[in-house]
């Protein structure tokens, strides 16, 4: 892996990035969609790859240890094999799925066990099964298996969690190294910082994480329903400690606008099932602002779903049409809202990279802030 | 419109033919996808043309009229512009739709009374009315306004119905007349013989509609519960008496050995929503047989879906993902069986008409049906 930092903007943290991954390189800031369980769903991947652009994407650990369970993965030569998807991927350790959707959860040094939400059977992760499973799946990115707190958060079980999570960062740097890749080409282990919304409790993690020398690293534990400010603040405070030369991945935001905001403050990278969670249920982020589709006002608009996107399917097909497949109850409507949101959300990216290259990122996310919160 | 028989088999009734519509030349035999309500069900249209190489796809005149309705059909300019599809459309009355899926239907020689299944609105159908839905729509070819009646049927029921059937072709052919193309486009009427399964109604009708001149005709009335040998000897008999140079439209059929039999027998167009309707529930026509794709023994399987298949979908996704999608619940795995046997319909007539041309059509479709038919 090598990460090469192109420009840096003169008025803002943003920074314009190269990252190179055995499958592939991937300019920053980049957003990554996420697949969970072997697909971004509902979208194929030539449409993922041709018309969204997606230049890595984003697999569940807990999704597909549980389906279809790593022996299949192992079997079919890793997830990227396993589902056509030839350029980088990266996983999370299944952490976060095991605290939201888990059952019967026991969290303790040891590790975390939990019941299936599918069937209910048992299963026991530690910071090293969490290794393993992510060597079968094989993604280029994995993540350390950490505990993302809940918000709010008493600050001594966010300090006692914090402190968890750095012992447990210790076991998968150990682990992983006695555990061989299995399919021929390096994968890259990312550390998280936590520490809820207590910025000393986040200095001292962001320390910590700084000092592992790790080649990328991440800020997890945020947009789980703090106040923005919050989010910003840690970000920030974050921010000025990790390293400058690694990539730094903000986990799981966010809206537009937390993602234009968060490139401000020096973030590389993003995930967030927004784009095509919400999608699902007719929300367009567009470049003009946030539509809901299934409102009567764009019955008779044949108007293309944005002018602006660099989506086919959006120039090609109108407001009027995708509102007809949503009132319809129409496979296609959710479809064409994912390829939508997706491909807006990476050209939102790019667009910004684009201006923090040539030195305007600033002014244009103020131009843009207020239209991306805009109700259409 | 213009139908061209560029070759006849030698030894088989089987014809392969050219017909050309204001939207662009269909290859026949042709199979065409069923676009309910102005989207064949979670299929792109790029897919639809790329893909699966669908020439023609149909509309149905009942749920368009309901949803998105006519008036805003009218301002999208057409059926066609509404939902992108640039090549030619066929509608059906909405006489089927009416019988099989309205509620509280009370049909007389004036028409059909009946309840919206949506809402439950009032409508009234008639035969004019059906013209001038169908105009708005704007499909290329159109049908006649008919009654399909039920298997079994009484053949008094049988009889009165086929000959206010054969009234309601009169006024379908008389309004028609009187109100204009809207979209500067011609439009062809097809009119439908029906006669249930009883032979000498078969024949009277098939004679009658033979006698309107009609630039094309359907058979109608078929793949409604029959068993084979009398859906095959209704069209064999239908057929003889149909014109030679006038193409053939087997409504509503049928299984891919169905239309082997059907294309031997003299037909030139079929619609069914098996491979779309069948594909979501997982099941899969191949070359080589039917696939219950969430069956066990697939789980390990990665060859690809259909080697033979046209699809690149099929030969890039293995059994076991798509499998996998299927036991996941993900919208993907719908997705791709609805192309996968979309572009196994189309392939399958294309090559039927290859051994139409060549001359061994006959031998191809003895060797073919077994597979076809096979349960793997
Ligand atoms: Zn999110
Ligand atoms: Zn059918």
């Amino acid at each position: 892996m090598s990460f090469t930092l192109s420009t840096t903007a003169s008025d803002s943290k943003a920074r314009a990035g190269v990252l190179k991954l055995a499958h592939g390189e991937i300019e920053t800031p980049i957003f990554m969609p996420v697949g969970t369980v072997g697909t971004v769903k509902g979208v194929h991947n030539k449409e993922l790859e041709d018309e969204i652009a997606a230049q890595i994407i984003l697999g569940n650990t807990y999704h597909l240890y549980l389906r279809p369970g790593t022996s299949i993965l192992e079997e079919a030569g890793g997830l990227h094999k396993f589902m056509g998807w030839n350029k980088p991927i990266l996983t999370d350790s299944g952490g976060y799925q095991v605290y939201s959707l888990a059952a019967n959860r026991k969290i303790n040094e040891e590790g975390v066990k939990f019941s299936s939400h599918i069937d209910g059977s048992k299963h026991f992760f530690t910071p090293e099964k969490a290794m393993e499973i992510q060597r079968s799946i094989g993604a280029d990115i994995i993540m350390a298996f950490d505990e993302c707190t809940p918000y709010p958060c008493e600050k001594s079980y966010a300090r006692a969690s914090m402190e968890m999570t750095h012992r447990w960062l210790r076991r998968c740097f150990d682990h992983l190294e006695k555990i061989p890749e299995l399919y021929g080409y390096p994968q890259h282990l990312f550390p998280i910082v936590q520490g809820s919304v207590y910025p000393d409790l986040r200095q001292k993690s962001a320390e910590f994480i700084a000092s592992q020398n790790a080649v990328g690293n991440a800020i997890g534990g945020l947009s789980v329903g703090e106040p923005h400010e919050d989010l910003y603040e840690m970000t920030d405070l974050v921010c000025n400690i990790l390293p400058t030369e690694k990539p730094r991945y903000l986990m799981g935001v966010g809206t537009p606008d937390n993602i234009l905001e968060c490139i401000d403050l020096g973030v590389d990278m993003f995930d967030c099932v927004m784009p095509t969670r919400n999608g699902r249920n007719g929300m367009l982020f567009t470049s003009e602002g946030i539509i809901n589709i299934k409102n009567k006002k764009w019955e008779r608009d044949f108007s293309p779903i944005d002018p602006n996107s660099p989506v086919s399917t959006d120039t090609f097909h109108s407001k009027a049409y995708l509102r007809h497949l949503f009132i319809a109850r129409e496979r296609l409507g959710p479809q064409l809202a994912s390829i939508h949101n997706l491909g807006f959300y990476l050209w939102l990216v790019k667009e910004a990279r684009k201006r923090i290259i040539d030195g305007t990122f600033k002014t244009w996310k103020t131009q843009m802030i207020p239209k991306l919160k805009n109700r259409l």
